[in-house]
């Protein structure tokens, strides 16, 4: 039925499709369900009392500050303690580098606002992160994939990629979402070099980097760039980096940031005074009283021990129940695996039975910018506890092995 | 110089300016500033203690639920809540028909996301919302401007601007912001009338409804027009109403709500799905917590008497320190009013000297969509206690003055 409005909606307007995982997550909210389907974190291990603490520290004493309006650019103590906080990660930035976003949802929908004209391309993973296609779909972006292994992109295509002229890169080199893959030292250090000599800038995507369960951290994509650069009063290279409190504090406060060069964080502060004036001062201030005494890098290291475990139930599940054909990787950190069946079958026509049968997974095509994936689930291990993991694998295990009778 | 970064932004991003508001904002910071320039709910009466026992409860009862990711559509006793309130107003609307913003500059960068094409053209009043302007420009929006007098939109002047095709009309019907003026209720009718008639759907935006100082509340434009319309479970018209928690409440938590039929509200969250995921739950539930009881009606009455002194203090300073030649408005609620110099007069070039005297405003123009008004200068009059008020009019005046000799 063609409605009031139907003729009044933007061009973009047609590519808005409601998100696979957002549609998903509602039905986690049946508790009968064993999830696999959203990407959150185990609400249990939430720092609540922390938090609780903060708050009532800061209504008391900085209550007046903390209820109104602030800078766009973001609150400067919070800005100070994250410029530490990349220090440690070897790279030296300003908070004149750093904006604070609503969540690195909101970072993906302003670097979409400054950057992509409808038409232009953005060089993706396959698979990739859907939010990320949905921020950017909004602006009429078209993307190149380029094919992810078990050491994540493969680099040695991307001098092909680039004829077709992309906008940016998109990457996410830490226990990558949705297939929770790391990309390998040697593969950063080609991208970097490849991107520099080539002239495309990089956006790394990092909300996972800190849950790292096992092996060493390697370095940014951010900091491999910066290391054959100058260094004057902040960074100034091709690689704009993103990352979050959402999964080393909590995503219910909407908190995570950008760095970038400064320019293009100037650009951004513009794109965000359009959107929506500031991030929510009370917030950032909650976040830096919890986060500078540095509690937040032992609590990083209990919520490690706590996906650590779930990880390897799953794991051992899989190992378990899993019939022949299905294949799946081996995550060092983050909060998913990723499943891959016999090139047969189709992973969205079994999802209504998984649920039939209480379990929850998301098929793994939406994740793919141009087709594919079929055949593919993206399974979270953070947040179910680990006899509910082992239980929804063994449904799920069912559910497979009936189709591929 | 041309710097690596260029070329890349985006067209849009070209006319992305600095918003002069939120520069202004930060003369504020200066705290021997007398500041006019702003548009900041005062500080002093923030509802502080009420929040800090809502965070505690939040947190001690249901902190798993307020530190989790939550839905796009916000979360639903606050939804309902603000239903309630809206059926106080004279409209009968279902959570359905609420979405939850990141403040209301969020509802208008989603608007303008799924509304405007480049080249649109958006029905202003004249002067207009700076942020308004901010948010749909970034979507290519042109503007048709229509005059405003003392009551508001001149609506007899609308028939001939329809000539010009406009996507949608955006209008503030109470304690407008810049002029502080209301649309009558005449006016109103005749909007809802022709809007109707026309086709062309009106966004109402209403921060300041609740703040009157004196006389009626005049129904909300949506209320006018839905009373020739069937209500099927829930609201189904030609308007789209914003308001927001920051002037009743705080703006530092960034909570708005946009009220609009289903399938509108449908395209917006799916919109701000990909701008942000969702609204912080944490500061939704608080909101509820501290609002569900009725305090908000209290709370109000407690601001509204706040404002109404600094305004009277404001208008007996203007009165007593002007010169001949300078006029202003006189408005029955909200942040602000509107002062006009003589034609010859700018207040851009003022505004220097004004803040070398200590004393700040904002210069009309900017808020102009289409230019003119440079001899009219906003002043808030919420956020300076009464003496510094009749303190900073007195510097202003002198400043003026010295022009006008």
């Amino acid at each position: 039925m063609q409605t009031l409005w139907d003729h009044r909606y933007a061009q973009r307007t047609q590519r808005m499709k409601s998100s696979a995982i957002r549609e998903l997550l509602k039905l986690t909210e049946q508790p009968d369900v064993i999830s696999f389907a959203g990407g959150m974190p185990a609400p249990e291990v939430f720092p609540v009392d922390e938090i609780r603490e903060a708050c009532d520290k800061v209504l008391r004493e900085q209550g007046a500050l903390a209820l109104q309006y602030g800078s766009t650019e973001g609150y400067l103590p919070l800005r100070e303690m994250i410029a530490r906080h990349t220090a440690h990660m070897g790279i030296e930035v300003t908070p004149d580098n750093i904006l604070i976003t609503s969540g690195s949802q909101q970072a993906l929908d302003l670097l979409g606002k400054i950057f992509v004209n409808r038409g232009d391309r953005v060089l993706v993973e396959s698979p990739t992160y859907l939010g990320a296609l949905q921020a950017l779909n909004a602006y009429g972006a078209e993307y190149i994939s380029v094919r992810a292994d078990d050491n994540g992109m493969v680099t040695d295509e991307l001098i092909g990629a680039f004829r077709a002229g992309p906008k940016f890169i998109y990457v996410l080199p830490n226990f990558q979402n949705p297939t929770g893959v790391t990309l390998s030292l040697e593969r950063r250090k080609h991208l970097v070099q490849l991107a520099d000599h080539y002239g495309v800038p990089i956006i790394e995507d990092d909300p996972y980097g800190q849950l790292r369960f096992e092996g060493q951290h390697l370095p940014a994509v951010e900091v491999l760039d910066c290391k054959n650069r100058p260094i004057n009063g902040g960074y100034s290279g091709n690689v704009i980096y993103l990352s979050t409190f959402s999964k080393i504090l909590a995503p219910g406060l909407r908190l995570a940031w950008v760095i970038a060069p400064t320019e293009v964080i100037h650009k951004l502060t513009l794109a965000k005074q359009g959107a929506d004036l500031h991030t929510a001062t009370f917030n950032q201030i909650v976040a830096y009283e919890v986060g500078h005494g540095g509690f937040l890098d032992n609590y990083v290291k209990h919520i490690n021990d706590v996906y650590r475990e779930r990880r390897d139930v799953m794991l051992d599940a899989l190992e378990e129940h899993m019939p022949e054909g299905v294949k799946w990787t081996h995550p060092q950190g983050g909060l998913f695996l990723w499943a891959t069946l016999p090139e047969y079958m189709n992973a969205d026509e079994m999802f209504a039975e998984a649920v039939s049968k209480k379990v929850a997974f998301v098929p793994g095509g939406s994740f793919h910018a141009n087709g594919g994936g079929k055949n593919t689930m993206r399974l979270n291990f953070s947040y179910e506890k680990p006899d509910k993991i082992n239980e929804g694998i063994s449904r799920l295990a069912m559910v497979l092995k009936k189709r591929m009778m």
